[in-house]
């Protein structure tokens, strides 16, 4: 995994960071603070890996300033050590670039607006009256629906499909799979069938969002589903019809969010989560995996649903009883009450 | 979001409702109560939004008898609302006509029988012996394995798969990513590994079926899986091998069914919901969403097993004591018995 | 669903039976044992349907000693019915073979190597750098991304994506739509904005393994993510970053994995199931459908969580008498204290 070659001090200097120790070492990649290796440029931002920290045969490791102490080489102190690796790995690690243009076999319709310096991969489809933006990146077999916008700097992964009438932000990404602007669900009734609702509205995807692999983001029944400025979506995440996902919301992999529901701004939900339709979620708010959000939420918080699993014999019992729990506290409430009144006849 | 040029008496005419008021006024396109312009025609199917009736911009409002006094506009007076709303919506914007034929990088087999009337889109692939029905649709990049049929006017949205000897009914809909025909969960156990049981069932697929974006529907093991006619399949949902879903059943986003398990006609399932294998559901069964079913259910009616989300301290206080639930239920029982014998021996 | 046809005693030879008889019966096709005909192979391995073995049309029955006695007609005996039942379907039903080597349309970069026995579907993109083993397939609209490696006899269906860098051992099966070396979710904070970390491990896939359709597994952050040798993932099953899935285990359809978790070998993972990340899970494990696993497993054994579904009224009562457990706990407590102190000053 080689990368680019920087000085520890240059690097230091492009994440703002103070560079303590031999200013002059490489760095060539990022690794592990164990896994490294001479050129290794790793990152420490807990105690928990202190002893780690102390025997790492990286390079160079960024770490806060408490670390540093602990830092056996040149340390790159930063308050965010995390992030300053995040930067630090795109520095080293660039994407490579694509040449601009279009594969010979991508189809574009003879209306679609392509800027020059996108890029458009083989078996790619791009319809009749859409645009993409400057810089890009349709990869190969992805699907861009008549009339619908990617914006600069945009990524379609292989095999997306972003469907008509759609948009995308600048800088943002769909994996590979990734549906936007598939139907919603909606039907109306007719005795015992049901009648397609035909689906109206659009999808508006901010900017430096992404949509994880296989996730689907369905269009809106009359108004927009809106996901908002950077938004990130894991892998098959499910967001029906005009949901609005607020900015900056991250939403783990497998959770969905049923119609019309509007989740604030700055929430993190966990892995498996299922938001029922029609409510409201505050903005700051943290969503435990698993947990099922039946009823709006105001306030800024942590929540959580799911049991824990324990072994089966005793989760088979525990379960059982559950069945009966209104019953159980109503006799618990009788019991209070008989005892309550024993101990009064006892007192008198 | 400009539609077909319509009056309101000739809209009412053709849905079978009642035209009150100005009916020669002109609708042009559905919209919502409050966010309509002129042109624009609403629906209003439940008390809660009178507020919103009586102050709309549209020129005409579907509503029902009952909501007429609050309509300041010409009302198109249903029973049903929402489906008259439905059928407008796709009178005012019907879906806009493809050319018959198939696109020049349409791969076709040369022993495929595809209607004249059928639209292949580009880089779509159609095998051997498949055949495709009058007035279908396969959209760019689906794929139709061999021998598999899809029926007249169904739609194969972009990059669905659609495998080998499967067979979609007449204007049923695949939305884009799903996957139609993959084979089945079945493994033999040999000692620690697992030996792949070959699937050689199929997928039958009924008439006016929706399935869902990125969902899948696997083939059977030696017979076939069978989604029948009406059923609606919201996105990533997954139906196992050897399932049955009955008529006019509709599951929301996520939810799964395992193996060789048969859904009733006319159930509701809610999204995130797991159906384990080999049980049956009765018929008009409605299941809310995050459920886990793990028996029979032979009466119609509701049910639900999600625990509701709350705030992390008290979730986590109430899900330790859920582990020692049935030991607490003895306590109980052993409590219950002490006062009853103590009652016993005051009265003695 | 013709297949090959063999005399009974062949077949029992090569499955390593006993053949119980006629053995010179002709066997053409596998069938249930309700189900078959002339020619039919059925099994039974269980108690449950020595009813249907009784009355089974089949020509011949794979069934245990202890059930030949049972049986009609000529018997194939094994220790392990379906095991063997599974061997026969593929000799009685192989798949048909591919013509090696490319499709007309399929863009194969100049520096990739295919082994000339590979085949390689319609639209299927290889990338550069990429290598494809002997007798492999890679089906139509397949992706394989720069420097990845698909082993001998391994199957890409329709519409996979393996993204660059990643390996998929020999004999492997991706399913269609399944998307393997998408980035993993990982951002770090950056005030109320999320930075993107970039995913620079790969994805290593063992030999024998399948992965369901639309299923995803990610990409390493720094290091890869293993799946090991014989594991079989269902449909819709997510893995995230740096999971390592251990040899034979089986994960059923919509369960995920989040990130830097280890699962043991020969685990069974129910369906719908969520493991939180950073922890462990022996070797051995069983984890029963809709189970949420918040901590490591430290033990081979049975576990589960998942509420079981009642009638909804009971499950509203009995759900909002949960938020309050614990507290109904602490009074339960304070009444055997109650009444342990009544008895007391009654014995006095």
């Amino acid at each position: 995994m080689a990368g680019t070659d920087w000085s520890a001090t240059a690097l230091a200097q492009r994440l703002g960071c103070e560079c303590v120790g031999d200013a002059h070492v490489r760095v060539t990649h990022v690794a592990t603070l164990a896994g490294a290796g001479p050129g290794g440029l790793a990152f420490c931002a807990s105690d928990a890996y202190r002893e780690q920290l102390a025997a790492t045969p990286a390079s160079a490791v960024i770490c806060r300033a408490a670390d540093r102490p602990y830092c056996p080489v040149t340390a790159l102190v930063s308050d965010n050590p995390y992030l300053a690796y995040a930067r630090a790995a795109g520095l080293l690690h660039p994407e490579p670039s694509l040449a601009a243009g279009r594969h010979e076999t991508a189809l574009v319709a003879a209306d679609a607006t392509i800027d020059p310096t996108a890029s458009i991969g083989p078996y790619a489809v791009v319809e009749g009256g859409a645009s993409i933006g400057a810089g890009a990146r349709i990869d190969a077999g992805a699907f861009v629906g008549r009339g619908s916008h990617v914006g600069a700097g945009a990524h379609l992964h292989p095999r997306t499909v972003l469907a008509v009438g759609c948009r995308i932000g600048a800088s943002s990404v769909l994996h590979a799979g990734a549906v936007v602007g598939s139907d919603g669900f909606g039907f109306a009734r007719d005795g015992e069938r049901w009648e397609k609702v035909p689906q109206l509205g659009g999808v508006v995807v901010g900017e430096d969002v992404e949509i994880g692999a296989n996730a689907t983001v369905d269009r809106g029944a009359l108004e927009d589903t809106v996901i908002e400025d950077g938004v990130k979506l894991d892998d098959q995440v499910h967001i029906a019809h005009n949901v609005r996902v607020g900015a900056h919301t991250v939403i783990a992999g497998q959770s969905g969010i049923a119609g019309s529901t509007t989740l604030g701004r700055c929430c993190q939900v966990g892995g498996h989560v299922a938001i029922t339709g029609h409510i409201r979620i505050a903005d700051g708010v943290a969503i435990y995996g698993m947990t099922a959000v039946t009823n709006s939420i105001t306030q800024a918080g942590q929540y959580a649903s799911p049991m824990p699993a324990q072994e089966v014999s005793g989760w088979r019992r525990n379960a059982v009883r559950f069945l009966k729990l209104d019953d159980h506290y109503r006799r618990l409430l009788a019991l209070e009450k008989t005892v309550r009144d024993m101990h009064q006849r006892d007192e008198d």
